[in-house]
């Protein structure tokens, strides 16, 4: 540590400096993370030193973090769902699978039927928490195979998963046939929608994910992917709003008496950001926003098409995948690869068309 | 959700009156986080979208959260420490926990001693790990026993848990006593410096509590307590750089292919908020704010044993704790109660020496 300090201009021109070695996202094409809505920026500067984990020092902020919460509960279709404001996506299933394991203490050794498309947080939750984590293969679609998923199923499992938009393909998994399944198991069912939850309901046609099909008990959302907030903003609802309570842990020396949440101090500052960019945009804007990215992506699979590279899946968000090889890639542009032989690029409110013609453009010219 | 959405100014409007219901920190005395250091608002800003869950899209800000681990390697006494940004001391305690618990994947039913001063975190953590917890009593000064944490350990102990300023009472725990019997026992021992971490190397006469006591694994430290950076900013350090990788999971489809983290996606922005509050501070810095934050307390206990209120304990940091009834504390002042009876002020940096005079006075009139 220096010993006198740094002059605050020295400081931040290093800062800028090192900020310039980041990569220019318009040629970031591989992050579900996207640069915030402005309205997300100004909502979060303006809440900077809210904390949400002693929310009787904040009530107003912890009053946007419920209305946040509302929003998505009617969105889903359950508007006396309940809720909190998380981390992000890996907080959100932890907690979900925390709960599952909590309501059904007596089984000595529980498990969870989860799709192998699933993200790795699912892995790493189920090792924290000391649960089987069961992987169900996918049907030739991508999607989890919902027959499947029922066979796996025994008096061991606590909770099954299913994914309302794949990581890696854009999948929204069978949710409708996996609630029915759940519901004939009664084992809790969490749907993470952390990338589709913000996608699914601006659709043309939305595919049921929520909890308008009864069995679905949680749904994990992240704000912080297409909901254009800043980081942290991610959400666990859950279709009993007092579920939570069962995690909750006496909490001596603060404004209440008990919290049910991962983390001790929160953001609000990210939550409000959540919420500045629904409540602005609405759902037409939110609408108008995804039809834009899902154009995008059909724009991006015709031309790669063109250039033959066939598509690795058909996907239901604004994920794009292709057969193709790292050296079919032109720099500078960033794209990642969900396994060998497999091209992914998810088409972010940033990847605007005119970057996507740019980046054909470029593999046409690397292809002539 | 909003059909038509809302215009922006209808909606900041609406974000101002919910933020002026939360309290006015100058009557906030219960916290231990404050106002952000306006370096850290202005480093926050710079790197409001960066997401250091996928580090080769932003290599110059990974490269400053290193810098922030190098600066607390330094500070305490490590040099090569290893370690990563976390989103506050939960997430620090509990992968501590659960490095421990991996790395005796052998031990069926693993326990952890930790003090009964320890933050609500080490519950939560357990619960979710299934580690027993084994509590130990505190000495008349409140601080961790030390023969009585050495009479808990057993060959299924895993960690041993000692605080660098307890939460309610502000004490450091013996840890040189303690880094020695987790030496002798082979235990990882963990030090929660959560609070205290940004106080104690900057008191004229610093406790031992790091890395340079041998036996001391692991360290937990919040820069958005006393360092003063924006929300969230935890760090976990480990004197093994390479420790940490015992945690790693596969992330098939990001810039990196494993992480150890507990999150996914982590804000960038607050961590270098923390880098800036510190180099523009220096040593020099730091400790005068800690100075004045010290005499403020001795200052607070010294006004309020004049008016007969008796300490509740001789605290190391800035945490000053009474005896006294609720209706002692006039309005607004917001103050916390660790138990019924004892009555818990932390004097925070918003905390000027002018509000101590100011809530002295209160005080006096109302038992005048």
């Amino acid at each position: 540590m220096l010993n006198k300090g740094c002059p605050e201009e020295e400081l931040f021109s290093f800062f800028s400096q090192k900020k310039r070695e980041d990569l220019d996202h318009n040629y970031i094409l591989s992050s579900m993370c996207t640069l915030p809505h402005p309205v997300a920026v100004r909502a979060h500067c303006m809440f900077m030193e809210t904390n949400l984990g002693d929310p009787g020092l904040f009530p107003g902020t912890a009053s946007l973090e419920q209305l946040l919460i509302k929003r998505f509960a009617a969105l889903y279709h359950c508007p006396d769902a309940g809720g909190y404001a998380t981390s992000g996506g890996t907080e959100s299933n932890l907690q979900a699978l925390r709960l599952a394991k909590v309501q059904q203490k007596d089984i000595p050794y529980p498990n969870a039927v989860v799709p192998e498309s699933a993200h790795f947080s699912f892995k790493k939750s189920c090792d924290i928490l000391g649960i089987e984590m069961r992987g169900v293969p996918l049907d030739d679609t991508l999607r989890m195979d919902a027959d499947a998923a029922a066979e796996q199923i025994d008096s061991n499992t606590i909770a099954l998963v299913g994914i309302a938009g794949t990581t890696e393909y854009g999948m929204v998994d069978p949710i409708a046939a996996l609630a029915k399944i759940a519901n004939q198991h009664n084992v809790l069912f969490h749907v993470d929608a952390a990338f589709g939850g913000m996608v699914i309901p601006f659709l043309d046609k939305p595919i049921p994910f929520d909890f308008s099909l009864p069995g679905v008990t949680t749904i994990a959302v992240d704000p912080h992917k297409m909901g254009m907030s800043t980081i942290p903003a991610g959400c666990l609802l859950t279709r009993e709003p007092d579920l939570l309570h069962a995690l909750n842990i006496d909490t001596p020396y603060l404004t209440v008496k008990q919290e049910f949440t991962l983390a001790g101090t929160r953001p609000g500052a990210p939550v409000v950001g959540a919420l500045a960019v629904m409540d602005y945009l609405g759902v037409e804007g939110m609408r108008a926003m995804v039809k834009g990215c899902l154009k995008n992506t059909r724009r991006l699979i015709a031309g790669m098409e063109t250039f033959g590279f066939e598509r690795a899946a058909t996907p239901d968000v604004n994920v794009a995948t292709f057969i193709a090889k790292k050296e079919d890639i032109p720099a500078p542009w960033k794209v990642s690869w969900t396994r060998p032989g497999h091209l992914r690029i998810v088409c972010m409110p940033h990847v605007h068309g005119e970057r996507i013609e740019a980046f054909l453009k470029d593999i046409g010219e690397l292809h002539a």
